[in-house]
C-alpha cells in the first residue's frame, strides 16, 4: 500500500452506467489494491444543478452507493462516505472562498462550457463555485491522487492554486494534489452518440439484466452504411465496434477484420458482445442484490466510510484552524 | 420577554468606537432586555477583506468581546458567540448558494458600493457572496429581529428572499426575517468627516482613558468659519455639537443657543463633552478592565455564549438535512 490517497466521487444525480465504468468505476477497483482509496457521493454537488430535486438526489445516493458495492469497491478497502455529512467541506469551501476571485472561477474553461446558454449573472452563485468546493473534497482528507477526466483538468488546477495559496499564506497544511488522467476515451452510446449520458438515453445501467441488455444491444445503432449483412463493414464509427474494444479488446482485432471483409454480420457480431457485458454485468447484479436486500449492511458501510472520513476531517480542520489563528479556547 | 430572536454582530477587524456605541451597541443593551438576542464576532466575515491577516482578527475579537462586556452586553441575558465556531453557518452558506444568482449579489447596491473600484472579475468569490452568508447566520439562529443600517438593508432584504425560496422549496423552516432599523445617524468623526470610522483616524474607542478622551476633543475640529471665541458659532457644521446631541441631548439646544450667540466659547464647550464623555466612558473602562484581568472568565463567556447557539444551529440544522432529504440514516 502506497502512503498516498486517492480521491474521487461522484454527483448522485442518476445510476451509473457503463460509461462510468469504462471511464472511471474499473480504475477505482484496481487504485483501491495499491492507495488508501476515499470515493464519496456527491450530494451537495448534485444540489448545484438540482437543487429543487432533492428527492432524487437522495434516491440516487443509494442507487450509486449499490453501483460502488456491485462493481467491486470494497468497503473493507476503500473509504465511501457521503459528502454533505462532512461539514467540514463546508467551512473548507466558505475559508478557501476568501482568496478566490470570481475571475478564476468564470473563466474556468468547464464552468464556461457547462454554462455556455448563461451569462455570469444568470449563474447561481453556488454552481460558479463549485470548484471551490471540489478543492474541499480533495483537501479534507490531504488527497494528493485524483483520478479525472480531460474536463475536470482546470478544476484541479484550481485546487492546487488554492492549496499553494493556503499554505503560502497560513502555515503548510496541504500537499499539492495530483491529477490521474484516465487514459480511457470516453464511451459511445447506443444510439451512437460519442457519450453514454443518462440525459441521451443511451446507456446500458450497471444493473441491466441479461434481458435489457439484449435488447439495447438490439436496438444499438451500427455502422449506417451497411445495409446487406455481406457488405464490408466500418467498425469505426461502430457503436457496437467500440464495446468490443472496450470489453473483448483482446478480440477486437479479428472483429475488425472480419466486419470489414464482410464475414461477420452485425447480428451475430452484436450477440458476441452481449454475451460479453452479461458475463461483466452478471456478478455485479449478483452483489447488488445481495446488498440491495441487506439495507441495513450498505447503510452500515456508508455510516462507517462516513464516521472515518469524518474523523479525518476534523483532524485536519483543527490544523486550519491553528494555522488561520481561528482556534480560540484550544490552548 | 418577546418569543423573538434579535441577531445582530460585528466584523472584528478592530476595537470598537463611539461610532460603534451610537449606532448599534447601545440599542443592544436595551434590547437585550426585551428580546433573545445573540451577538456574534463575526471572525469569518472579517477574513472575505483580512484573509491575509489572520493575527489582527484573532486579536480584535477579544477587544471586540471586551467592548460588548464593557458596553453592558451582559452575557446573563445576551448570548455572545463567534462565528466560526458555528460551522452549521458554513453549511447553510453552502446550501443557500446553491438557488442564489450571481445577478442578485452582483447587483446589490452595498456589494456596489463597496467594490466600486474593482470589476466583478477581480472580486473575491467570498466577498461577492458575503450576504448569502450573512443570511445563513440569521437563520441558523432564527433570529427574526436584525437590527441593521439603512446600508445593510439590500443585504437583509437578499436573507428575506433566500428565506422564502428556501421554505418554498423543501418546507418552512425558516421564520422570514425584519429589520431594526436604526433612528441614529451616524457619528461624525473628530476631524469632520461624516463617518467615524477607525480606517480614517477619527475614532474615540470605548476604552480611551481620560486624558486620551481630552486629547481627541481637544484636537477635534469645530466650526471652522469661527475665529474668535465671541464670534456667533454655526453648531450644524460642528463635530463636538454633534457630540452634544449624541451623549447630552436634554442640554445641546442651549449648548446651540449660547454657541450661535457668540457666548459659549469653543474651548468651554469641548470641556462640557470632555466630561460627558469621560462620564459615559468610565464605567465601560471599568467593566473592561474586570473582564480584562479574568481572561477565563472572558473565555468561559464565549465558550458557554457558543455552545449555546452551537445547540441551536445543530437543531435548525436536523430541521435543514430533514426539509432538504439530506438526512440519511436518521430514521
Amino acid at each position: 500500500m502506497i502512503n498516498e490517497r486517492v480521491l474521487t466521487g461522484d454527483r448522485v444525480t442518476g445510476k451509473l452506467h457503463l460509461g462510468h465504468y469504462v471511464g472511471s468505476l474499473q480504475n477505482r477497483v484496481r487504485l483501491q489494491e495499491q492507495y488508501d482509496t476515499f470515493v464519496f457521493l456527491a450530494d451537495v454537488q448534485a444540489l448545484t444543478t438540482h437543487f429543487e430535486k432533492p428527492e432524487l438526489i437522495r434516491n440516487n445516493l443509494y442507487e450509486v452507493a449499490l453501483d460502488y458495492l456491485s462493481v467491486g469497491i470494497n468497503p473493507n478497502k476503500a473509504t465511501i462516505f457521503i459528502q454533505s455529512m462532512i461539514p467540514e467541506i463546508a467551512e473548507l469551501t466558505v475559508l478557501f472562498s476568501m482568496f478566490v476571485t470570481v475571475n478564476s472561477l468564470r473563466h474556468n474553461p468547464t464552468i464556461k462550457a457547462e454554462s455556455k446558454n448563461s451569462k455570469i449573472d444568470d449563474l447561481y452563485y453556488g454552481f460558479l463555485g463549485y470548484p471551490v468546493s471540489q478543492a474541499a473534497d480533495i483537501t479534507f482528507c490531504k488527497a494528493t491522487i485524483i483520478p479525472v477526466g480531460e474536463d475536470q483538468l482546470p478544476h484541479l488546477e484550481l485546487a492546487r492554486k488554492i492549496v499553494r495559496r493556503f499554505n503560502e499564506l497560513y502555515r503548510p497544511v496541504f500537499k499539492v494534489p495530483h491529477a490521474l488522467i484516465s487514459d480511457t476515451p470516453r464511451l459511445v452510446g447506443t444510439d451512437g452518440n460519442a457519450k453514454m449520458s443518462k440525459s441521451l438515453g443511451n446507456t446500458i445501467e450497471l444493473d441491466s439484466s441479461t434481458e435489457e441488455i439484449a435488447y439495447k444491444i438490439r436496438r444499438a445503432k451500427t455502422d449506417p452504411a451497411r445495409i446487406h449483412k455481406n457488405d464490408p463493414g466500418h467498425p469505426d464509427i461502430c457503436p457496437i465496434f467500440a464495446y468490443h474494444c472496450a470489453f473483448r479488446s483482446t478480440e477486437s482485432l479479428e472483429i475488425r477484420e472480419y466486419c470489414e471483409q464482410g464475414s461477420l454480420g452485425c447480428s451475430a457480431c452484436k450477440q458476441f458482445i452481449t454475451t460479453a457485458l452479461d458475463e461483466l454485468i452478471a456478478p455485479m447484479r449478483e452483489r447488488r442484490s445481495y446488498y440491495a436486500a441487506r439495507p441495513k449492511v450498505v447503510a452500515d458501510i456508508l455510516m462507517s466510510g462516513t464516521h472515518h472520513a469524518r474523523e479525518i476531517a476534523q483532524e485536519t480542520m483543527t490544523e486550519v484552524r491553528d494555522a488561520m489563528c481561528l482556534n480560540y479556547f484550544s490552548e
